[in-house]
């Protein structure tokens, strides 16, 4: 068990154990991972609201990761795969592709490590979205991405450079990182009824998932996808993973194809069901957070409180936990969606 | 000591002593305060910011009553002042003038003390905050404030009916209400070297300063006004209670012309100094909370933080702690300032 990330010569995930046999992320990997990122990572605040609570007729425990350190989840399970790496790994780097938040997650925890880090982005990624990666020290790579593959560019400079792969989410030390989440909120609030979590690639919910219901036996995992980007919803249903095309969504952080191969042999065995939430159902929520809760939500990182907020929950639970996983939004573009 | 709410017949604060003999609140007070608001108000969070840190050579420590019920401060005070009533007093109900957040603390605390609130607002008060305050069960009564007096008004509402005047700030049991978010913070971070307060009436900082001073000796107490109503500021100079003209700025919760009686009698014991912000400043604080700390902040309540991002500050200090004094801001004026 306990692979290391990722070496350049093995895909994704390859070396982890899937549907069968042991469980390839524990309750005791992510209080390991807590451990570790113990003063590093933010221990993030639960809030609550009366008046969520009373529109909901819920119980809403909001565990709020857009007050996490690059202002996502994203960078527990960066930092705790580069806590996993030898002494010659650190020596020589680590490299991942991402225009989202997972490239700032892994260029903070390469620094907070004492190590290299190479980003490969699209040439067309936002200027600010890059001037936050280099900010914290890494060196960016861009690509094309109408004419060449980013996995196969990244793949490259590992190889040339001896650089280890860390990927977003098909990872048990990125999984168990994320699922540190969980551990916190649940140990705050005591028990819950529900959990509701954005899934894109599904790493934050295979973490949570993993954590709440060893903790919590009887807890119903409740995930939440864009009704555009609907892979894992599609691929529980189908039992096997299943690809959508292109998804055409506000929340980026959402907007994959197919679930990874770990997360998934994860997700459907611990994830209860699925609800889709539109753009503008994430548009509402994320101007409630604003106006009533006075917090600021990127659409990826609102779409749990969507979900609940529209009332699409079948059996309403009355103690519910919300996964609000990032708040990496530009005034500008927070201006264009909802001015 | 701890005379009840202003009756109608009294004029504001006039049975509390001034800046002589014992003083008129007392750390004392402000824990009754605390347990009276305990369960009722949130305990606020404090949020941390490695980013804002590094940027102001401090350790910030920011009190966000931003997340408090109302989305203000405000309803720490006004709910204190309702405790003390007698049930001869809660069986009449409460008069208000506000047209901010005063208005919706009260009229919540009556709801919460099962009392009727009667709130007097001018006629061109927008019409969210009528909704909000009228929302919450009291009734509002309007006024033209060009040509009537809201004074007169709401002590004529208050001797017909019996009812009893609750005060924004100048009162004794708002000021230890009020008076809670320093004691909290203080127990939670442990001694600070110093303490940024935004200041209108002067509320906020005297039951700040009371509560911190005692707590935590030789904690330099730091007021923050809006340039344009820097009423505070001239007259702690002229060592007496001067007036400005009416002050234009967007921190309206701070455009008060002259300090409280009362509160100016604490002020002038326990402040050490007051720093000016301007609109553009504050401006600038709004967007960094949005943008860096994923928090709404309306403009009165960004003043403190923009004090300390402007480094106004003379000897910097190594440990300080924030008031976010409130959020309640629509995305439309929201646009409007910062778009």
């Amino acid at each position: 068990m306990s692979p290391g990330p990722t070496s350049p010569t093995s895909s994704t995930g390859s070396a982890v154990p899937g549907g069968t046999g042991a469980p390839a992320v524990t309750l005791d990997d992510v209080r390991d991972a807590a451990r570790r990122l113990s003063g590093v990572a933010h221990h993030t605040p639960v809030l609550r609201s009366r008046t969520l609570d009373a529109r909901t007729g819920t119980q809403a425990f909001l565990k709020c990761e857009n007050f996490q350190r690059v202002g996502a989840f994203k960078f527990r399970g960066a930092y705790h795969a580069l806590s996993h790496l030898t002494p010659e790994q650190l020596a020589r780097g680590v490299v991942a592709h991402s225009s989202g938040n997972h490239a700032q997650a892994v260029a903070l925890a390469a620094r907070e490590r004492g190590t290299r880090a190479v980003i490969v982005m699209p040439t067309d990624t936002p200027r600010s979205k890059k001037d936050a990666t280099a900010g914290y020290g890494a060196e960016i790579v861009t690509y094309d991405r109408f004419t060449e593959d980013r996995a196969a560019i990244s793949g490259r400079i590992a190889q040339e450079q001896g650089l280890t792969l860390i990927p977003p989410y098909d990872h048990p030390h990125v999984i168990a990182g994320q699922g540190t989440t969980a551990l916190e909120l649940i140990e705050e609030t005591g028990p819950l009824d529900a959990l509701l979590v954005p899934i894109g690639g599904g790493g934050l919910m295979a973490g949570a998932a993993t954590a709440a219901t060893a903790l919590n036996p009887g807890i119903r995992m409740i995930g939440v996808e864009p009704a555009a980007g609907d892979d894992t919803r599609r691929s529980l249903a189908a039992g096997h993973r299943v690809a959508v095309p292109v998804p055409r969504t506000i929340a980026d952080g959402q907007a994959v194809e197919t679930p990874g191969e770990l997360t998934f042999a994860i997700n459907r065995r611990l994830v209860d069901s699925v609800v889709l939430v539109t753009d503008d159902e994430i548009r509402a929520a994320m101007a409630f957070a604003f106006e009533r809760l006075k917090i600021v939500i990127e659409p990826s990182g609102a779409s749990a409180l969507a979900a609940l907020l529209t009332g699409h929950l079948d059996h309403p639970p009355a103690r519910t936990g919300v996964i609000i996983s990032g708040g990496n939004i530009g005034l500008d573009r927070f201006h264009e969606l909802l001015g």
